[in-house]
């Protein structure tokens, strides 16, 4: 079962260029629904560095990430542009009726007349601590998130990681799991110092375990994990016996399933486009910011804004294939101002 | 006589899309000198409309021309500009060096190894009555601009027009010429309240003359005006004795001399550029901003900040031809930061 949503055109990507893309489309009377693989809106900027500085975006000397992508929320409102957040694109196809049909790992499907990959530099995907078999326990006892708590009541969890996640979701766990272990290499964390303080006193309470050192291996039979190979720091080797594995290694960005969507790629990894239109070499599909190629390319915020006021005009013609755009000016038109809810 | 001045870039136009020039030339250690036409940093944005909001620069839901002006000052501070106003660029020949000389109107030779033309729409020029034959007096007894005020000491001058130019000169000029007319078509003005009550006073006072109606032709001989023929708001005729006519019909774009050049043109009146380097035709020589074209070009503001940066890449490959350029991001790179003063 899916949901069918009807769209002129759909971003892929949350982050400032996907956000500006819906303000260049929006004055030209195309109506956007944006997906995001990441839980809330901002891309890289909210993700990797909501609070550093930014001091290239033009007119500010200095904004951090947070910052602009509040601003551009704000810019866009008079759009009404609906998010999508925490799923994935899987695919795109094109229907007989000329649209597209892209499906998300969240079950909907939107039936789209262009769509705009603005996914920066991909997907953000887990990364995968380097042990031997561990797919094979992959979404039945090796998990990279949570997605729903309640799949881990009574079970014996082994965490790893000293960052945020890891910390967090060990203070979630520790009241509905059978038992939790926390581990992490070096008695060291990354995370709130908050959260760490808590995560000692349930230590110091007996509520759950830490432990220092790595997994070597995995035991287990048919996806079903029954421990966990692990050597202290002191260098001593054990069998945890746990039945879930949670590693939270941080997020890496791969390109993901851009790559099968049959769009000619630069290196195997960017999306090659015209300077012209920003579209792909699959007409109706337009790549945007740091996921695009072309001659003197750039990975700056900025170029995937001018991308985007580009790609809006060819837009256009597929949305709107019968009428004549003409240029106007924020400044000076009064059409696009009462768009803008400013006239 | 002229005054030489070195430079690495000489940046033509100090519009917002040449004040962010300074900005990305900058952080590739780049030192740029800006030369504009107006007598005030800004460009159109602060020439024709500093109070008007603009709603399309990422991350302002609004700005001011002037704010958004405003801001790109102090985002360059850095990197110290030198700005020389009220001149215009007349001819740029390249020497045997391989450098480029730019003489400007008021004297100056400008050494420099690249030069970034961001003329915006071209030279502000000012309009011209539509008087027959009146190109025989210009700079002799018809002037569009006062450079010095001591050269109409005595003289019997008629000023036209009705904005804030006509006001303040008309003002300026009466304590030092024999005597002053304004002249405008309809008793009511553009200009500021206090200037139309000043000129009023002095009306009052009998210092100095206002008729309203238009020229309709010069009497003179050899470029000496002795008399214009107006014809009055009531349908009367008359010829005024006067030896020197000023109009102030306001400002209009022009290409202007860029034409000159030997640059490859679109249409003769944009400047064709590569979409990798915004090179003209001519190597050495950049074009960003409304003056540019290329296929897809918009003529927005954010686009000449995109092409700025772009420029600068190539910019720095004949200032720097020995070095390698890494690419790197403001918010991560401590050697970017301290360029700007924030490390």
């Amino acid at each position: 079962m899916s949901d069918l949503i009807e769209t002129d055109a759909l971003i892929i990507g949350a982050g400032p260029v996907g956000l500006f893309a819906v303000f260049e489309l929006g004055l030209l009377d195309i109506k956007a629904h944006v997906v995001d693989i990441l839980d809330k809106i901002g891309g890289q900027c909210a993700e990797l560095y909501p609070e550093k500085p930014i001091y290239d975006i033009p007119g500010f000397p200095s904004i951090s990430g947070q910052g602009l992508v509040d601003n551009l929320i704000r810019q866009i409102e008079p759009f009404h542009p609906t998010f999508h957040l925490s799923r994935m694109v899987e695919g795109i196809e094109r229907g007989e009726d000329g649209l597209f049909q892209v499906r998300t790992d969240a079950g909907e499907v939107f039936r789209t007349k262009v769509v705009v990959i603005a996914a920066g530099g991909g997907s953000f995907q887990p990364k995968k601590p380097p042990i031997e078999g561990i797919d094979a326990y992959e979404n039945s006892s090796v998990f990279y998130a949570v997605r729903k708590m309640e799949a881990f009541r009574d079970r014996s969890i082994l965490i790893v990681g000293g960052g945020d996640s890891a910390l967090d979701w060990t203070l979630n766990l520790v009241p509905l799991a059978r038992r939790v272990t926390l581990m992490h290499r070096r008695d060291a964390f990354r995370a709130a110092p908050h959260s760490v303080e808590q995560m000692r006193r349930l230590v110091a309470e007996g509520r759950m375990d830490l432990l220092l050192g790595q997994v070597t291996g995995l035991e287990g039979e048919g996806g079903r994990l029954t421990g966990a190979v692990i050597r202290e720091e002191s260098g001593r080797v054990l069998t945890l016996p746990v039945d879930a594995l949670l590693p939270f290694f941080g997020l890496t960005m791969r390109l993901g399933p851009v790559s099968d969507w049959n769009l000619d790629l630069h290196e195997g990894q960017l999306v090659t486009v015209s300077t012209e239109t920003f579209e792909t070499s699959r007409p109706g599909i337009f790549a945007i910011g740091d996921i695009n190629w072309y001659p003197g390319k750039l990975k700056l915020i900025l170029s995937g804004f001018h991308e985007g006021a580009l790609m809006a005009q060819k837009a256009h013609r597929y949305v709107y294939p019968d009428k004549r755009l003409t240029f106007q000016y924020t400044t000076s038109s009064s059409s696009l101002q009462r768009k803008l809810g400013v006239a």
